[in-house]
């Protein structure tokens, strides 16, 4: 089964389904799947705009990156290459894709979830249990570089610094007041308000809009796509340092030792 | 009668009244005015701030560039490049203008108008009808690099981009909490609060603040004036495409066929 | 007695007490302790985080520079640069610390008090009487460049324009809408709150949050530590110019007529 589903919908647009039970990690498949799903958008003419959302039964955009594509015992440096090039050259060019992109974010958006939303158009969030940010430093890791960068971008320097730094993820109401989302919608109402808030966003046509994001975002896109190769060598000795080993092994334990949902 | 008319104040400053009625809109001479004004003021060291206002009878700041500059059957590549050049140049400078400026908004103040204002030091906006925003992108036509770069120094990247991309205009409460305006007045104290604020700002001595001026803006200053001719190159060939002719059109339809203000 | 005293406490951090009474005016004595305590920390691997704190009668964290290292009829061409390059040096290292740093700012905090708390990670103010800005351009001088560039990476571009050029200092609660502290506290909870917030912070592993800091910080405070020397000269024609050697000289009879404390 698939880990990602498209929809298309009446008016222009596709609804990118995430569907990896139970919580939607992250591995290579994964990001493959949502660049072809990106890739086959803007290569349709009839498709103007993308919503991604979660088709998870427990409310939880997605944990984030899987620990297995990151604990060195179980990868390598190539693997490791493989899915920090694929998975960052999809985020950064879905920041300045020429479609509307919206992000419908229920529940849980820690890490990678975060950064996806992040290089959407508009994001909406639920307005109940949930949280969101990039708390790659609890478990001893850096934020990456473009990511980090990317949320300066969307909350300012001084925020992001705070956030980054001390791993913090916040709930939906903070998250709204430091611009992290830009709209909180009851959760039953997610959805419909997304695809409201696409259909609004398409009624004006596309040309001077994809040049403005073209004008606002492309520079910077174009610098982070050319870096994750050259990032996935400083970040692989930083995952085969013996302390980081310890700790995401930590990590993998106590994930697969019970329920508790990943928050990388 | 000039479009614009310029007021000597007790106190070391002057007024720059916008007198086009009915609607101020922007035309090559209403730019060339403007940039008469303020070199007359830069060069008389009596003079030390600039308020610009609006004279008009209805509440409306300006409606923007003249769409006749913009609609290329009426106009010529010449004549275009000759107004966005105009048109910037005086941007780019008041940016850095030594003058403390103040804008001083009533009323309807899209894309050219919107533009001005956040080119000054301070803006007030009367708390009653109104809207401010960079709306190009409703007409199909990209907001300018550095008007689009110069919201995203007063608002913020992310809400720059979300203003920009979706054409929005927002009302004087909403402008208030982007920071896209720094202060709301009832209408009929909006001169008075604007000159009271300028003789505040007139009390402190001009060499430090001069200084810091350039400081945080003369690099941008140089790069966007450095721009407009460029610029002007691809506009054109936008404004050329059919599609655009058609749209531009359309709204000079409306706009002659009816009392509507034009909203850019 | 030294103008700096460092505590070294339970959990892996030091406080840096300010107690050159009786504001705190920071000369170029007071300027090396601090980069003693700074360069001190960091050589010791126990040490993980600084607090700065004013250990003074008066609710002031600091009044700022020494105006006797400014008004040049008292000072040198050759002392004043060793005091630049001594004080900017230190700030532009204390921004990039590894270790977590954080301030606890009591009472007035203008200028060159602002721009230490500013290179922390985070800033507590306590909400009493008290005030923090960059108020250099009401003595006629500039803000210096990094100093102004730091403050708009904190509260924006715009608001720091709008501060800066009118040197304005705000109040806790202002500051804190603004941006320019992190949080308020009841005064007698202010080193509680402080020494609390750094164990929740030391809490996490080192490793990843300095990284991300280098990352987000490291470009621009190395371009800063460059400047100093530089900056010097123009400042010292500044410094030297009649109309700034006379606004200087009245503050300084100014204090020394008074218990005013100095707001520089």
């Amino acid at each position: 089964m698939p880990h990602v589903r498209t929809e298309r919908c009446d008016g222009g647009y596709t609804i990118v389904w995430l569907q990896r039970e139970p919580v939607n990690t992250m591995d290579l498949p994964f990001w493959r799947e949502l660049s072809a799903a990106l890739a086959a958008a803007e290569a349709n003419p009839a498709v103007r705009g993308l919503i991604f959302a979660s088709a998870l039964k427990r409310s939880v955009f997605t944990a984030g990156n899987d620990i297995k594509e990151l604990y060195a015992p179980r990868t390598s440096f190539d693997r490791y290459r493989k899915f920090w090039v694929e998975s960052n050259q999809f985020l950064a060019r879905l920041y300045r894709s020429p479609l509307v992109t919206l992000c419908a974010i229920r529940g849980a958006c820690p890490a990678g979830g975060c950064c996806l939303s992040l290089c959407c158009d508009l994001r909406l969030m639920a307005d109940g249990p949930g949280h969101i940010g990039l708390n790659e430093v609890a478990i001893g890791i850096s934020v990456p570089l473009y990511w980090a960068r990317l949320m300066a971008r969307v909350i300012g320097q001084s925020a992001a610094e705070r956030l980054c730094q001390f791993a913090s993820l916040v709930g939906p109401q903070e998250a709204k007041e430091l611009g992290l989302v830009d709209r909180l919608v009851p959760e039953a109402e997610l959805l419909p308000a997304a695809e409201s808030a696409m259909r609004s966003a398409l009624a004006l046509p596309d040309s001077g809009r994809a040049l403005v994001k073209e004008r606002l975002r492309g520079e910077f896109s174009r610098e982070w796509e050319a870096y994750p190769a050259e990032e996935a060598v400083g970040a692989w000795q930083q995952l085969e340092d013996p302390a980081t080993v310890k700790m995401l092994g930590a990590v993998l334990a106590r994930l697969s030792g019970s329920s508790k949902r990943a928050k990388l």
